[in-house]
């Protein structure tokens, strides 16, 4: 990969000699054109890789595929993703997409990692599982060993077992269950979701609803599992999990601390990665809600250096989460956030920053805060585009922006993803990873989802199976890992690559 | 205005040395912070200007509006124009937008100059006027002593003083004549127009419906005079009209050729000048439809170099036009478009390029071709953020993008426009200015409403009176007006914008 930080220089030079040839040329030149058009194409992401023929034969299927998705009327990216996902299934890019070992997920939320058809099936038929509906249209779960306390604005708790015993048909009653989990629809979603307030108010709500589910210890672990599982057959093989690390409880209300929650998650991974030796692991970043006050984030941050002192190799770092608008910006933190530096002990952190479109305000200012405040990655950077100074400190220091396509189009960020500002950034090889967020929200899973949107919607024509190459060394090249492990995971991805590689030419010849 | 290029080099290394400190700080210096933030402000459009004391007070009432304005629920640039037409009107920002000395408008069609209602109510109510209703929903007028030839496609013609002399109420025709003559509706846009095709349809068959009024000789004189009243009326005080030079025809079916039309066009505009005094001028881009074929178009090219012969400081110069992604690329024409160069003749270009989404395609070549042509502006480059070479060129050469955002957003282009590439040009100073495009087709009128868009939706907080002063000056610097005139043209603008300044600042005391 160094190739490509030593060619630079190289095509700065020639593109300023490219550019003095047009003053002098009176007519257009063909052999000047080609050569701007392929200085650009270069500048984009993998834009510089060298291809082997077998990847050369993949990236003519590629092409020709991405040909035929582009002439579609209904263009996917340009759709939002709860109208496009059964196009998109149908998309034999996609389904090429699935295979390709596509490296880490950096920016994904410890309850949102496996799809609500799993919590429907599997969890609220356990036993001991108890519901009841807020007055605010959600519900609300709690495994308990006796009938649990009543909850505030909350109708009385109904055990799930005793309801769906008296109960015939109980498609309607999981079909309920299954919309409050999730802001999947079948229905209009710009009709269901009007407003930015609106889809994140459902958002918070569904997060809620599942907490019950999800923080009770034999779940708590088997989502882990599962989650790890689904990441895994989506042909990821590394997780940074943005994870609360809550308090995780028992059937007869009992509480863990967050040093058991962090040994549990460490646990699975190393489980997992045993019986499955081609996964190569999971960290932990720890996340608190942006929406708490001073003290409450101080106290986040002086846990997480306990934590990264007590799990050194498994917590990745720091972040603050939930909402951006509505919370307060990381300067007012600048304190809290200090800490670690003041008392010198290593704290990277992965901050939330620019997911907004509220240009100027105070929240606007945290891509510029993150940055100050030595974050290691950017989550989301949507508003990155607005702010030069921001976009080219990240550039200068490698601070990668998590993009999250799916994401900001259900949030309302963005409606056609050839807009999303990451298709201006990847035509530059601006530093970043695609991610998924929060996959099992959106009705998507894995990572296949988001790449397919970066590839066919950012990328149009342009990107091609260089540009998808290094997506997946990126997010390896840009995560948590110390060099030696990051050594380690591309010599593993490498040879999944190669084997994908092989494979599809395969399949394209037969 | 020569002090912002004098400091480029000198913030570059302020830059450089701020980004130095980054690394060596424990923590995050506010004093550091604050000049980052300050450097990025100094970045765009504006950012560099040195506003007297009238500007800088009439900027805070600004900044109080603007604040108001982002907190509203229905924030008007995040809505399609068509909803958010009567937000805007209501908008304390818009009518000092109005109010404002704009400059020059730089992008703007011939025939959709002058809003529908006075075509409506002034030219289909003249006598000698036909019409007829295609099989497509659409309708065609002629004027003509005598009974017209029948049109292929469409119904009988219909002399309107008869069909209004019949009928009691007159409203519902011309309700259903104005509904043919704009794209702009008060039902769902959405749902009206669900795709670029259909709008793009609605949008050239409304072309046509309004051909046949505006080409008639009395009314093409009375339409243009009106279009420069209305824009001198919304404080714009010059313009470079694209013109198709059509054949003007008389009641008779006589018809005039380009000369003629280019020469009524002058006359008009001088009489108009010598009216009102405080408005320089109009200059005519002469335009071709770019589905035609190349011998067409080498015939029109021919006929250009003729025209700027005879009209040497009158016609601007030439562009194709027509919806790029259905049109031959600019690189299909090379030939055609080198002939001038090739005869030594100067025939500036203004192409219209980068109207599309089609990221990759040969259309999308145009930004890059238009520049190997060495275009003097580029129409709206809406994908120029998808080619780095392209964007570096333009700034590098000066080569100002024509942003019309709401056209971008009728087309359907872009929906919410704080997604608007413009927003991210603007933020870093890119050579651009403002237009409207076809503000009548869109139920626009002059530049305040793109002004509005651009100020609020693209700037968001960060935009100011130096912003806006900055675009205004960009019409006039950008203009083919030559270097002796500019400074003409920009003395005019300063006496006026002097004079809105301190109104402006009367109108806050009091």
């Amino acid at each position: 990969m160094m190739a490509v930080h030593l060619q630079r220089p190289l095509a700065a030079m020639c593109c300023l000699f490219l550019y003095c040839l047009i003053g002098v040329l009176s007519s257009p030149d063909p052999r000047l054109r080609e050569a701007l058009i392929e200085l650009e194409a270069s500048m984009q992401t993998g834009g510089q890789m060298v291809l082997t023929d077998a990847e050369q034969r993949l990236d003519a299927l590629l092409l020709k595929l991405k040909q035929e998705e582009m002439s579609r009327e209904d263009f996917p990216p340009a759709m939002h993703f709860f109208r496009a996902k059964h196009l998109i299934q149908t998309s034999p890019i996609f389904r090429l997409l699935q295979k390709m070992p596509k490296g880490g997920a950096l920016h994904v939320h410890d309850v949102s990692m496996v799809d609500v058809e799993w919590l429907v099936k599997n969890v609220t038929y356990r036993p001991h599982c108890y519901m009841c509906s807020t007055d605010n249209m959600s519900v609300r779960f709690i495994f308990s060993s006796q009938s649990p306390k009543p909850l505030a604005r909350c109708s009385p708790w109904v055990l799930l077992e005793n309801l769906r015993a008296k109960i015939v048909n109980t498609t309607d009653l999981d079909n309920s269950i299954r919309g409050n989990l999730s802001l999947f629809t079948d229905r209009d979603p710009e009709a269901v979701y009007p407003s930015q307030d609106v889809v994140w108010d459902r958002f918070e709500q569904a997060f809620q609803a599942v907490w019950g589910l999800v923080t009770y210890a034999p779940v708590f672990r088997d989502y882990f599992y599962q989650g790890l599982t689904q990441f895994y057959t989506d042909n990821v093989m590394y997780l940074e999990l943005r994870a609360m690390l809550p308090e995780v409880y028992e059937l007869d209300g009992s509480t863990h601390n967050k040093a058991w929650t962090m040994k549990t998650y460490q646990d699975i991974t190393k489980q997992f990665v045993s019986t499955h030796p081609d996964f190569f692991g999971a960290r932990i970043i720890f996340t608190h809600q942006r929406r708490a006050n001073i003290s409450a984030v101080a106290e986040a941050v002086k846990e997480a250096m306990q934590l990264k002192k007590d799990f050194p190799d498994f917590l990745a770092g720091f972040d603050l989460v939930g909402r951006e608008d509505r919370g307060k910006p990381l300067w007012y933190f600048r304190d809290a956030l200090s800490l670690p530096a003041k008392k010198g002990v290593q704290l990277p952190y992965f901050f939330h920053a620019g997911e907004t479109d509220l240009e100027g305000t105070e929240v606007d200012q945290n891509l510029l805060d993150a940055l100050l405040l030595n974050t290691s990655r950017i989550g989301h950077g949507f508003a990155l585009l607005r702010h030069p100074v921001a976009k080219d400190l990240s550039r200068k220091r490698g601070v990668a922006v998590e993009v999250c396509p799916i994401s900001n189009q259900v949030l309302k960020l963005v409606n056609d993803l050839r807009n999303h500002p990451a298709a201006a950034l990847m035509l530059e090889n601006h530093p970043l990873v695609i991610s998924s967020d929060d996959p099992a929200m959106f009705g998507a899973s894995g990572l296949s989802y988001d790449f397919y949107e970066a590839f066919v919607g950012f990328g149009g024509i342009k990107s091609h199976i260089g540009s998808l190459k290094e997506l997946a060394m990126n997010s390896i090249r840009y995560s948590s890992l110390s060099r030696e492990q990051q050594k380690e995971a591309l010599l593993l991805w490498q040879r999944r690559w190669n084997t994908f590689v092989t494979e599809n030419e395969f399949l394209k010849i037969n």
